[in-house]
């Protein structure tokens, strides 16, 4: 982008959807970002704002006064104004809702009251509800008197007197069936509902599974609340998939690729932190042994190898296993299988990757002890990671702590260690 | 699951989904799984199987014999059929094409012809078309004339008479105009019409962006092809997502959690060989020292701090760097900030924690030498970790090698062969 050409960028961002704007103001560097900001046509500003992401929206948020929040926020979905009042401060919030229309103010307060992380949270509140004693034509006739439709507008929700949830109609029966049916002879009862505090990642396994559009949300009395779309879920999944992968290196999901480098390097300096001190248990461990290295220097070239075969071993049955809890296949009935599973890979390749080091170690050295001591190192290490890599997310989860953000700090160590004190402590052995 | 309850199975696995049904037959070790295949109605076969994970549905096609095969896949949809087939040998695809009827084969030989990761292998071929001459009423009419409808029914699409596609009429649209205006005026036409070639992961990025339910696929000359639906595009992003992930230690995105111990083994040895040949680097490196680690023992004991912090700091602008690729974040206009940026994170942080290593190494070995130096290789090490991380997944993704598989042994290797080499190099300078 050329800095001195604001008429041309204002030019495109009017020729831009809000998602592609939002990208763009993503992809920039902190400066760009800001000028590019300021030529978004105000009457876009709310849209843009819902498709960034949350650490680039607060950005733009914590620079606005409460009434171009007010202004903003005017014209979005309830669930949409529920995301950008979340990451405000309590004050801020607060005075933004009590400029609100009545009912619009009871219906954010209502979702903001459940977790961001619960079908509550996530759910939209406009929903089109329909009794069951009318007909096909009586509610497409309903249906036609409504300017706008909530999106995506795939199945009526069908509710009783007391707004309990009883079946929904999808469309294309809607759209199939004779006319003069009853809704309640063509309504489904076994419908996906979703009860309010379920968590996103479930909801997100019930959509996968079922390939749902939308699915309607319920309370403990069977009480219709909202529903959750699939856009809304797509977004789960995304995210859920970012944290993974971002966490193993002590990163958030939504963390800005452009975030401005004295930010950046403070957050990342807490990860870095956290990996020194297990880099000194590491080394602590190696301290143990001088005399050992003093006299068999050969032992400082190799030990590395032992400890990073682990490290690698340990992380593929790690990432295996984090897997497989996120996608509910681990339960009581086949944990041991999986244990004695991997007990047998770790041999197994314990052995193989043995006999290749200690033959090159010997050819190396010339020292039949190296050979035979890194071998029993290797596969001693490789048992043990193998072992520790399924465990850990198991307990880590049991703990209530996060295995992907956890779980890869936790094996190293444990890998290094094992690895160290195996190897140097046979050597010691051996060569004593 | 009790082994001899076959019957308590049975009466089980009839009241579930077929959705449910594979995710039981994936969260079990081999012979539960043979056994609960067993046990499933023949009649869902053809679902459950399509439910299954790729390596999980190829264990049991694999043992099907030509008829069975072309039982299950007749009542399937055209884009199901293609998923089992593309994973069948050629010899028995060939035999089951032969099997169908002439109308049914020519559709599934067309997206057969299509690469599996385009827009052309995702689609499905069962699309609703109408001409934009006709009112809403006539549409409705039209559209009742169905027993079914295509899934999900979110919009019309409109071709011409040649087939090319003029635009959408979204069914919220139908459903709320006056049932006498004509499709054409209530057509848009700036529709989110996917090019047949287009790569799955962009997909995902339209959908994402445009909180799309479906889009029409057109070849180049505009004709109408078929259309995808949200719910492949959610299992493409949960595929990338589990790629990224799983890559990294080396494994498949579709690796089966319950895979038998040799297999798993095999597979996993091929991994390990790689990161062996890297550790092999980092020990020759080491090698070239031994006689400086003879005369200091104490760098061999810290030794794998200044490589273990590099690794660390190089992996997390490696992930960044990866998602930001993947989000079509980077381009030629902000690398050089990107890169910048990376290097005053390395710099800062690297000063930081050079001054808390230097200090303890200080207390450690009382020794003024070895703790300027394990500064000094800490700040190289960690500037030049954060450039590697942030310059190879550009480098590799222009080499066409997947960064998440590549990038992080060659990011080790590099940050493990400076880092020793930066500190045992120092060490001979200092102590020579």
């Amino acid at each position: 982008i050329e800095k001195n050409m604001p008429e041309y960028i204002q030019h495109m961002l009017t020729s831009l959807s809000a998602a592609d704007i939002a990208h763009l103001l993503e992809s920039s560097p902190p400066r760009q970002r800001s000028l590019i900001w300021k030529l978004v046509p105000i009457e876009d500003e709310g849209d843009v704002l819902n498709e960034l992401g949350e650490e680039v929206r607060q950005f733009f948020t914590d620079q606005m006064n409460v009434a171009e929040l007010i202004s903003i926020l005017e014209d979005q979905d309830i669930d949409d104004t529920v995301d950008i009042l979340q990451n405000l401060p309590q004050k801020i919030t607060r005075q933004v809702l009590d400029s609100m229309s009545q009912q619009n103010r009871h219906r954010v307060e209502e979702v903001l009251a459940y977790p961001e992380n619960t079908a509550g949270g996530l759910m939209n509140t406009d929903t089109l509800t329909v009794r069951g004693d009318i007909t096909v034509d009586v509610a497409l006739r309903y249906i036609r008197l409504h300017e706008s439709l909530p999106e995506p507008f795939d199945q009526l929700l069908i509710v009783d007197r007391k707004d309990h949830l009883s079946g929904t109609v999808s469309i294309r029966r809607l759209l199939t069936s004779p006319t003069s049916s009853l809704l309640s002879e063509l309504m489904e009862e076994t419908v996906h509902s979703i009860p309010v505090t379920m968590e996103d990642s479930q909801i997100a396994q019930i959509f996968e599974r079922e390939d749902l559009i939308s699915a309607p949300v319920i309370d403990e009395q069977g009480h219709l609340l909202g529903r959750i779309t699939v856009d809304d879920v797509v977004d789960v999944i995304r995210e859920e998939a970012e944290h993974s992968v971002m966490s193993m290196a002590g990163l958030a999901e939504d963390e800005d690729t452009f975030a401005p480098a004295w930010k950046t390097s403070r957050r990342r300096a807490v990860w870095l932190g956290v990996n020194l001190c297990t880099a000194f248990i590491s080394a602590s461990v190696i301290g143990l042994f001088q005399e050992t290295i003093d006299r068999v220097v050969a032992l400082a070239v190799l030990m590395p190898i032992v400890a990073s075969m682990g490290g690698v071993a340990g992380s593929q049955t790690l990432t295996l296993i984090i897997r497989a809890i996120a996608l509910g296949q681990i339960g009581k009935s086949n944990i041991s299988w999986l244990l004695s599973r991997e007990f047998l890979v770790g041999l197994f390749n314990g052995l193989l990757w043995a006999t290749v080091v200690a033959l090159a170690a010997m050819y190396w050295f010339d020292d039949t002890v190296i050979a035979v001591v890194i071998a029993l190192a290797l596969v001693i290490n490789l048992i043990v990671a193998v072992l520790a890599g399924a465990m850990l997310p198991i307990a880590l989860k049991a703990l209530k702590i996060d295995p992907a953000l956890a779980g890869s700090v936790a094996l190293t160590t444990i890998t290094d260690v094992v690895g160290f004190l195996s190897f140097l402590g046979l050597a010691t052995l051996f060569y004593g």
